[in-house]
């Protein structure tokens, strides 16, 4: 985390809140990371988004309780689900029972500084193009494949949100009538080319249970053909989605994170073979891994505090 | 043609270069069309582009020739194909012979006017943006849907073109291992749902030729059983494809211009209840007609000499 400085700027916080841990920074006035803290996510009983605006507030105290000394001025959260950043508005955060929430004037409140909210993979995203992967382009995509599939598209280097709307690439349907997703539509890029969905069918198909994809593309390569049948689909149907992607927003690159890109050559070598093959006039993008990793959530949120709104 | 102003600057001639027809027009100082200029895009028998290149030099004479009181001081082309408009190149137009041209500066000098260049349906979309149906709108995307399908994507009311390869929508992959599109791929939009798809559907399963594909629209709604199957096909299609670019860009309105928008709302309102049941939680855009017809591409010509670049 050292090796990141987001700039000179007020004492502030970043805090990265996932669907099972929070993770918290201060930044201090030189741009550095002083401090981290953690806390697992709240489960909300009471189902309406208090518990995880109390547990943001409490780790904004414990980090500042132990640097007395360094008093943040403002702050920057970053949360999943559909947030328009522009206006601070958790619009549907359903791990957090955040709807319609305006997150960063009740935390601005709370804590008594200003902060500002961010969709978390339009965060990382931010980090990656500042800080990571994404340095050298102007138009990209950021891709985190995990649990679920989403994007941050920059334009000329800016995000681009489009009131929190833009970059659901995990909901493209890329097999038309095909295997449900969690979001109600079939086919869509999520429920084939996911972490999750790799484990959900090998876990199928096989009739026993896998500790994660990454055990699953382990298996592939030592030759289950069981498993290499479902990470070839998954590849093929990752790279159509990101083929749509490619024909619409014409990428100089796609920079992949998120647990399925620990796979590295393992998955960017056979994405790359497919997409040559599905393209044919458009340009190929490259392909290059994140690399800021689990961090670039809050390392987007420590950037977001250093500039005047998430746009 | 009148009503629309494209606002004062220097006199300046406006083509629009397509692949049956070149239209001109000159524009005054004060921002209005005086002048409009026809011919037929010539047939380039040395297939060297050069055909297509005298006669936009001929057309911007022939303007001038007839206005001796107002000579040009520049100009703007619009052309198909792929098109870097930040740079002036053409970069592959198949029906001009024109292949990593660099037509702005080629143009420059034969005509002695600064001459600016973009794609023809980025223009058209920057006109629609500006005077026609896109007004209201700071993210969208203007779609011509005639022979072949293309977009021009509007992010804050400016133009993104990434080099040329944004907006091939008619090559995003909507039923993978499909039936055969012109670029080489199976299954693009384009080869299901364009204009020319339509006709040539219709003429294949029915045995018979088609004028165009506005008569197998009419020849469904008056209860034609085969026409009915190849219109709602085009129309799921052309929804599956559309609901792709909602998921990636989510915009705010979707303008449908081009031959086949001729239909009016019995293209509109089938594909809005089509898109409907696609989308689960992602924004609903708006679906808006088209103002400006055919002469949107050399309306966006003409919005272009008044800007300092294509960008």
């Amino acid at each position: 985390m050292a090796a990141h400085n987001v700039g000179p700027g007020p004492v502030a916080f970043a805090i990265d809140v996932g669907g099972t841990g929070i993770k918290a920074a201060l930044v201090d006035a030189e741009g550095d990371v002083v401090e981290t803290s953690r806390m697992d996510t709240p489960v909300d009983r009471a189902g309406n988004g208090e518990a995880v605006l109390d547990a943001v507030a409490e780790i904004v105290t414990r980090l500042e309780s132990t640097n007395p000394a360094r008093q943040a001025e403002s702050g920057a959260v970053v949360v999943p689900g559909l947030v328009d950043d522009r206006n601070g508005v958790a619009r549907h955060s359903a791990n957090l029972h955040w709807t319609d929430l305006p997150a960063a004037e009740i935390l601005t409140r709370r804590t008594g500084r200003r902060v500002q909210l961010m969709h978390d993979v339009r965060a990382a995203g931010l980090a990656e193009v500042e800080l990571g992967a994404g340095q050298q382009y102007r138009n990209l995509m950021v891709m985190a494949i995990g649990t679920g599939i989403a994007g941050a598209i920059f334009v000329d280097r800016r995000i681009y949100s489009a009131d929190g709307y833009a970059g659901e690439v995990g909901h493209t349907v890329v097999r038309p009538g095909g295997v449900e997703c969690a979001c109600g539509q079939r086919g869509c890029l999520e429920a084939l080319s996911s972490a999750a969905a790799i484990e959900r069918r090998y876990a199928e198909l096989s009739g026993g249970a896998v500790e994660d994809a990454g055990e699953v593309i382990a298996r592939a390569v030592s030759g289950d053909g069981l498993a290499g049948t479902v990470w070839t689909d998954a590849i093929e149907n990752l790279a159509i989605g990101i083929a749509q992607v490619i024909s619409i927003l014409g990428p100089e690159a796609i920079v992949l994170g998120g647990g399925l890109s620990e796979a590295g050559d393992l998955l960017i070598d056979p994405l790359r073979d497919r997409l040559e093959s599905l393209l044919t006039f458009q340009r190929m993008p490259e392909l290059v891994r994140a690399a800021l990793g689990a961090e670039a959530g809050m390392l987007g949120a420590a950037l977001l505090t250093r500039r005047s709104s998430g746009g």
